[in-house]
């Protein structure tokens, strides 16, 4: 996916007055979210987080926004909102940082504390502003005004941008959990304020648009969790996600209720828990918490394990705790509890894990049996609420693959808002609003970036192809010594094979065919390194096509002695 | 998963007068079906199918039960019976016959009818035996009698097993639509007979074992299709099975009714529903189908084509459709509907096809929006109709994962079958039946064997690891010539490398690493090659670590000259 539009050229000019609308990332994609506001010549940001690879991508950590469209233009950037503590959200500040330091990063106090922890441990030390949902705030020329929202995670926040060009309202990831644990509601009243005062363009969460109805509280989970609790035979393994620090606070409510005591297994859920609780986002009581060194000493009946790895990370205590290959052996007395969404592309690896604890007995609950999880962002059902109570005089879906933005567009057409005042942008698409009317313009490269490793970049599309070829087929390389001069066979030919499927006893046959056809060239005075090359490698590929049916990849070294 | 029950043992001899039960595939996995019962030193083998390859496996084509626990006996298999005609039931039969060749094959007649010709492809002409619901016949010891069951392709058949040992039914793959297409019901009034004969040990299938209550019938998707039919605004593009002949039929029906053209796409399509139309369970009316060819000539609101890639395979028609890599070309007048189930690890494939289409405009209807799939294998709420009928003294669940297997265990104790009679098994376990006591006395090896192109079995858990590592992590390669006597470096070192991320330019640094290595081991009077070797492993591979913090394949490849 280097450039989606093919049939979109360069954008013109920025029209006089107008707000340009560029997301880096997020469109036709769940992650690496990042839009880029533009008016008058300065830009604001909102959000800079990551995309995780799927098997598309083998080996790559993680995938970045192209930062390209920006890079030029780093100074006129007057700040990065967050809009919450997400990876794909914010896991991609870091990167952008490394390319200049001092940009101001704006959002809610947990929002800034868990990216400053990540921060911290980039050794980076961010220049930051904390805002609150009611507070209004300028960046240059963009008077950003915050409102609180609900989701998976505490303390996110949606955005209204005014500028002279106009009102946009971009929501952030959202839903409308009309009974939240804390109590901290999405602000509808607020959104309808800027509907009646006139949205000239609404950015909505996508992610459920296909799902009908309403988003199930978050507080109906606890029952079925203190049901988990009081049926659990011996030990109880809770796995969430780390940053889900409503959820993790139910299981310490039932863990207190039921006389457990509990443990935080895994980097990242003891950091952003520790950052929660100090900010008093996460109510910790006295006593109930141990340490992993303690739990020898507890009986399995009175521990509670709240871990990560709810995706199947291979990695994770929980994966290795499926395959006995940790120290927590899983018995037919054990409970696992795993309190999270699927994430699409993960299936096979829980499925996996499922399997693993299913077979050495353990009760499994998850949310395919059980009431253990809801998803963090709004349905149809909620998106039309938003849709009517902001009458937005031009719309378009964020967050969300094609199949999401094109669900939203249809609610979005059924509320009212004209087919022509619907902008369904993918990641790259320029969109200018100008006049009251959003329409999209042109489009700037916004392809994918790899890290992997230490290197950001330098894993590209190429590499990715070599590696999915080499981890189908495997590879055959063959050395030869050629004499400089007279193009003959002095060394080799060696042969060797790794992932082929090739045995090491076939090599005579195809050594003797190299030596023929490398004689047949000597006589022809043959010594151009590159023939010689291609004469080795359409001989190898003709005899294992005809011997294995198969295409690995065929590497040539000839050596000149 | 070489041998999945490491504490069990080879299994002592057979008892005298038992009856041995040892699946090759199907426990603890969906696919690769295959049962083998001895008795009296005699084999009958149930079902003989291939599992398909998940991303762990990549580049392999096939997964084969491991046929050596077989192989020093194949005379003694009196018989193969085939259950349907589903892959993961008979698609290993061609490579068990090339183990030898005249082994009876029984199955119903569509059964045999679609795997003949699958074998013609073979260039294998089998010896067949068709058999029908209300048979009984002997092969050797074994007095087999047949039962017609309801599942996701016609004549499908469960079967009891006489021997002296006791009578078992062995269900196949079924579930219980009690309003049928072709009117076939499963032959419950023929288990309740066996349950009052007295039933020694049940097989049945485990797939839905952990979903609540009953599969809708197949008849119900029909009003779904038929809307789907009234309100597609122009072409019309069903991909489903190729082997799902009554949904096929549905689709037909449909096209009748709405005066549409049917064109069948792709290979298996064609072959299957040829096989079916000709033995009359595919009723095709008068001039409804068009051939590829035509397909220009007749207006797209006129026309249906039936084509696979229901489950996202890239090379489908309908993933080239989706990349609009393909000579019909999506616009947002077409309608797209995946009659089909998503098979558990296609889901991002087929999640790819759905964004594909839906960025081109086109209308999707799937399993996820509107019923146009119901499953072919009993729910739970059939599943304890079976066992309460047929009141068995032992259980044994059969096709499934482990988390299935164990379900349906629970549903097998609920009925009243004692815990001690249950018999949960994997892949090589070997279960006696003795004296009414079916119990676990051992295992064999019941490995991956894959196939690749034209070889079996050369690929290996090796293969599939280096496979694994090139694909993640690509590799360097390093060529170095060297004096056979002075142990001088006399030719390169030659640097290359695909997939690592790893560019050119950086190659001269490490080069520089190589060369002085190989100094001082010359001056050191190293001349032995696998020391070298080493040697320039261990200094690519830390190069490589601590600059790019990446674990390439490293293969150092040193030539006397």
């Amino acid at each position: 996916m280097s450039h989606p539009h093919p049939e979109l050229s360069d954008p013109p000019a920025m029209p006089e007055g107008g707000l340009r609308i560029v997301a880096l990332g997020g469109l036709g994609e769940i992650g690496r979210n990042m839009t880029v506001y533009e008016y008058g010549g300065r830009l604001l940001v909102v959000d800079c987080g990551v995309l995780f690879p799927e098997t598309e991508q083998p080996g790559v950590d993680l995938i970045l926004p192209d930062f390209e469209y920006i890079r030029d233009r780093l100074d006129d950037i007057e700040a990065v909102v967050l809009t919450h503590g997400h990876e794909d959200h914010i896991g991609a500040v870091p990167y952008l940082l490394r390319e200049r330091r001092d940009i101001p990063l704006i959002g809610s106090k947990l929002t800034l504390a868990l990216l400053e922890a990540k921060l911290t441990e980039h050794r980076i030390k961010p220049v930051t502003d904390v805002v609150a949902e009611g507070e209004r705030r300028a960046f240059g020329p963009f008077d950003c005004e915050f409102f609180a929202v609900n989701h998976s995670i505490p303390d996110a926040l949606a955005l209204a941008v005014r500028t002279p060009a106009g009102l946009v309202l971009h929501t952030g990831d959202f839903k409308m959990d009309q009974l939240p644990l804390d109590g901290r509601l999405t602000d509808l009243p607020g959104f309808a304020r800027l509907g009646s005062e006139g949205i000239d363009l609404l950015l909505s969460d996508s992610t459920n648009a296909e799902v009908p109805g309403f988003v199930t509280s978050e507080r109906n989970i606890g029952p079925v969790v203190d049901e988990v609790f009081r049926t659990a035979q011996e030990r109880l393994i809770v796995a969430c996600f780390a940053s889900h620090v409503h959820r993790v606070q139910q299981v310490l409510d039932a863990a207190v209720a039921n006389g457990r005591k509990v443990c935080f297994v895994g980097r990242s859920m003891v950091r952003n828990m520790g950052v929660a609780r100090e900010l008093g986002y996460l109510n910790v009581p006295e006593d109930v918490m141990v340490d992993q060194k303690e739990l020898d000493d507890i009986p399995g009946d009175r521990l509670v394990l709240v871990c990560t790895g709810s995706q199947g990370e291979p990695m994770s205590a929980l994966s290795r705790m499926a395959n006995r290959d940790h120290s927590i052996r899983i018995t037919d007395r054990d409970t696992v509890m795993l309190a999270s969404s699927l994430i699409p592309g993960n299936e096979n690896a829980v499925n996996r894990v499922i399997n693993g604890l299913t077979r050495w007995g353990a009760r499994v609950v998850h949310k395919g049996n059980a009431l253990v999880h809801v998803s963090g962002h709004a349905s149809a059902g909620e998106l039309l609420y938003v849709l009517n109570v902001t009458k937005p005089g031009n719309f378009m879906p964020i967050h969300g693959e094609w199949r999401h933005l094109r669900a939203h567009a249809k609610l979005a057409a059924l509320t009212g808002v004209p087919d022509d005042n619907i902008v369904i942008a993918e990641d790259g698409v320029v969109v200018d609003l100008v006049d009251g009317h959003a329409e999209i313009v042109g489009a700037v490269p916004a392809g994918y970036v790899y890290v992997d490793g230490l290197s950001v970049g330098e894993v590209t599309e190429t590499s990715l192809k070599d590696r999915r070829i080499l981890g189908e087929e495997g590879f055959v390389s063959i050395v030869v010594g050629i004499d400089s001069t007279s193009g003959k066979l002095v060394a080799g030919p060696e042969v060797h094979a790794r992932g082929a499927g090739i045995v090491n006893e076939d090599f005579d046959e195809v050594i003797e065919r190299i030596e023929d056809v490398l004689a047949g060239a000597a006589g022809d005075a043959v010594n151009d390194l590159h023939q010689i090359n291609q004469l080795i490698r359409r001989t190898v590929g003709k005899w294992v096509s005809d011997n294995y049916r198969r295409r690995p990849m065929i590497i040539p070294v000839v050596v000149e002695v």
